[in-house]
């Protein structure tokens, strides 16, 4: 997000963030409190949850580096739209939001790229609703799978560990817990095997083409 | 969305602001387009669908007047997020992005009225994917309905006309044709009674406690 600044730009922000170490299972904020301070991940993993007017609640979002959590409330002063909390051990860069926004006021070129990082966070969003509307839980499973392997982009056949647990996952997909392995099964035709968390997928271009992920870079043709 | 403006924000606004009478059926910005215009919806209706990776698309929201039409990517100079396009006639307030953009920057009030509207959508749509995960078809459309009568409030019992077609109803709310024959069924021991368009809700009271809306403001006790 704050890649394209220039020095100055990133110097005023380097002097109104801190880093903080944070423990596994910790609330960063909650959904509906004064939203007063930016999260930015640098090393381990969020969850971003909220709740239905049923008072259950759901994961909308598992956040992995590096990544900003939750802008738009912050820049707007209003509360928290989710709840965020540390899944692992994690790092992150904390601003605080008066001190942001008054920074946004006097630097255009920070005010700018703060309001692409929050246009790309809505459009995910509405990625997010249409996959929901128009997807399979098993092609969403996919794409999940195939964004997780990207860090081991080019080769044919991959081994991961899922990051996450499987209530997780399926919360994450947004499925049922049975339903999820169900999704797991009819993957198992495009080489997706399972063992437990550990994850190898035999043929990343036929299950590419069956899940049709956004979002991920499609190699260019040489 | 501008209410909060004071008088010189709102002539600077007018300034570069255009009124337009469109007819039913045309789209007035296509996904994945630059974003060179906001609009803002005052009378009509209009279809916000977008794209899944699997070259589906579908309907994210039906807009009812005022409300303004994908902010987020208007305001960051990226390709609009959605297509929109009219399904009745409607009057639309049309501003020029790069006109706006430079207002922005030089009037901090607008930028903040701006600022919350962008944060707004964004919550919405974090509701909406939470929606989408956790509740059924029948409490989706419970809750569609109870948005439509608001504009009768006070009463026990409504008589409303759906102001689109089965299949655009079912889009909306994100379930497959014969799913909303079943999610209207199990409403009627709610008090929802159909007659092809034509809708009675007996018993909002009960009709709200089932489906349970959210942003619906609850009258508040006296």
């Amino acid at each position: 997000m704050f890649a394209p600044l220039e020095k100055p730009s990133l110097i005023r922000l380097g002097a109104i963030a801190a880093l903080a170490d944070i423990d596994v299972g910790v609330t960063l904020c909650r959904e509906g409190d004064p939203a007063d301070k930016l999260h930015v991940l640098l090393a381990g993993m969020v969850t971003l949850s909220a709740e239905a007017a049923n008072g259950r609640s759901t994961v909308v979002e598992v956040v992995r580096p590096v990544r900003h959590l939750i802008l738009a409330t912050v820049l707007a002063g209003l509360p928290y739209a989710v709840t965020a909390a540390t899944i692992t051990r994690a790092t992150l860069l904390v601003i605080g939001a008066a001190e942001l926004q008054a920074l946004l006021r006097n630097d255009p070129a920070l005010a700018s790229v703060v309001m692409r990082a929050q246009a790309l966070d809505f459009r995910a969003m509405v990625r997010e609703v249409c996959d929901l509307k128009l997807r399979t839980s098993a092609e969403r499973l996919g794409c999940y799978l195939l964004e997780l392997s990207q860090e081991q982009q080019g080769r044919d056949s991959i081994q991961l560990r899922l990051p996450i647990g499987k209530q997780l996952l399926a919360a994450r997909i947004g499925c049922r817990h049975e339903n999820l392995s169900r999704a797991f099964a009819s993957l198992r035709e495009f080489g997706v095997e399972t063992h437990g968390k550990r994850v190898i997928l035999h043929d990343i271009q036929r299950l590419r083409e069956f899940a049709l992920p956004t979002g991920i870079a499609t190699p260019k043709p040489s």
